[in-house]
């Protein structure tokens, strides 16, 4: 479950209410395109913004209509004891595992999100990925701290950002396994670095794009499991002007707009204050899918 | 009500679940030391941290114990229909007026802001306080974004977040004079700058430091508005190991410390994961709080 391609789908609105029936469309062509997990309630399923109600039948959602896809359900709070409260309601609805990220309003020390983490930990009855997302919450994991968490009984996974300057994709990789135990699997998330972090031997992409357009995410992690590593980055070098417009407008935005132009959402499908891309950017973006041939 | 001293109060917990009548203590305390109003659900009190339940208990609870001094309730949320939700609530609870800070997790355009903001007000029968807040909600107002915002029809004051280094207090004011409607107050929080923001025009002082020990921060408050310059600035000087202590570990952390030191709350009063001063951090607060003589 913590290896291949795990799909993160949106979690579309309509007048702000949860459109269920747009989220089973969606979660049920993910399971029927061949990803190997589908990661509910991801940041771009939205999950900061809904609450524990909505939160629930989100997963319970996904499970149904992912068939025999497993779900992993996003649990990230402020609070530990809402993580632990989502964690419960996660299991309760299906989840066969979480997805916890240390969210900040007040600063956390890596003393604070280690607790987190192990106070989770200590009340959870399914696996669990480390989340780290500096981009919407605010903290920065040390590899130090990652190896602190990841030896904690029940991580299987971390999710990593992206790739830094200056070093390969191999060179990152093997950083992470001097201080990840072995059985923690570490997957790529930053779609544009995926082709390069897979062939450099990471176990897992954490996809936003695969949450709308699983078909290209697919090429790219199944050449890279079967070592044809050139087809794997030339599939992410034609998605570039994808990724230029998640560089633009970030990921959650630009995948609404994709899923609101394939009609797979209804207009305003993000919680407001969201408002969406705008004209200019949904133009570049209708370009970017003919262009591609992604419709 | 958006002039003058504004206290920021903690709100304790114990064992993760509000102590209201330690809160109640507090509220009370400050009312009876006679500052201008009473800001509960500040990010001193937590509020990011509470569910919808919470928050209406504290909002009455500090209008219950605050009795005549008014109470401002702070209903920031990240997604608009909850902050909507969260203002309804604190109104009928009694709240005189709300506070609103722009919380993100993913970042928001200023068009987003103003959307908030104009969304939120069109549903509110009290003022409203614009507050910047950058250190938790990572979102930066620009001049002109908050002159856009405080055009809206409820707006009565803009909760500042510091003085940029560079120009003093009286260009600072003018600067924002520019773009502020005459009716919309001007308030300093960063308490190490209220002495100076006072002397130089600013109107309120919204105050971390009051909502716990509000004598201090009366007494610097009364001098900048009787034009005694130095005596404001000399108190303010006198507490810079406090101000000291703000910078290193949050002012959060500290003031729930000196609250739990001196009996206004129980130890392990913040929400996890927020684990509050370890034990090198609390003696150098026993430390200043016996050198202040603020016992």
């Amino acid at each position: 479950m913590f290896t291949g391609l795990s799909a993160f789908p949106l979690t579309p609105l309509r007048d702000d209410r949860l459109d269920l029936d747009a989220f089973g469309r969606i979660v049920a062509m993910l399971a029927e395109s061949g990803v190997d997990s589908v990661t509910a309630l991801g940041s771009t399923g939205s999950y900061a913004y809904l609450d524990r109600d909505e939160r629930q039948r989100v997963v319970g959602a996904a499970v149904e209509a992912a068939g025999g896809t497993p779900v992993i359900a996003g649990i990230g709070a402020l609070r530990t004891s809402h993580a632990i409260a989502f964690a419960r309601d996660a299991v309760d609805a299906g989840a066969r595992a979480v997805l916890l990220a240390p969210l900040t309003y007040q600063a956390l020390t890596d003393d604070d999100a280690y607790g987190f983490y192990a106070d989770v930990l200590e009340h959870l009855p399914v696996p669990l990925v480390v989340y780290d997302n500096p981009g919407t919450t605010h903290f920065t994991f040390t590899d130090a701290l990652y190896g602190r968490i990841a030896a904690l009984p029940g991580v299987a996974s971390i999710k990593i950002p992206g790739l830094p300057a200056g070093v390969t994709a191999e060179q990152r990789v093997a950083q992470l396994r001097d201080v990840v135990p072995e059985h923690v699997t570490i997957g790529i998330s930053g779609d544009a670095f995926a082709a390069r972090a897979l062939n450099g031997g990471c176990d897992a992409w954490y996809s936003v794009i695969a949450g709308t357009l699983p078909a290209p995410a697919l090429r790219i992690t199944r050449a890279a499991q079967a070592g044809e590593r050139d087809e794997a980055e030339a599939e992410s070098a034609r998605l570039q002007p994808i990724w230029d417009l998640f560089a633009a407008h970030g990921s959650n935005r630009v995948v609404a707009a994709i899923a609101e132009e394939l009609g797979l959402a209804h207009p305003g499908s993000l919680p407001l204050p969201l408002r969406g891309l705008g004209e200019e950017g949904r133009m570049r973006v209708r370009e970017a899918l003919a262009e591609l041939d992604l419709r």
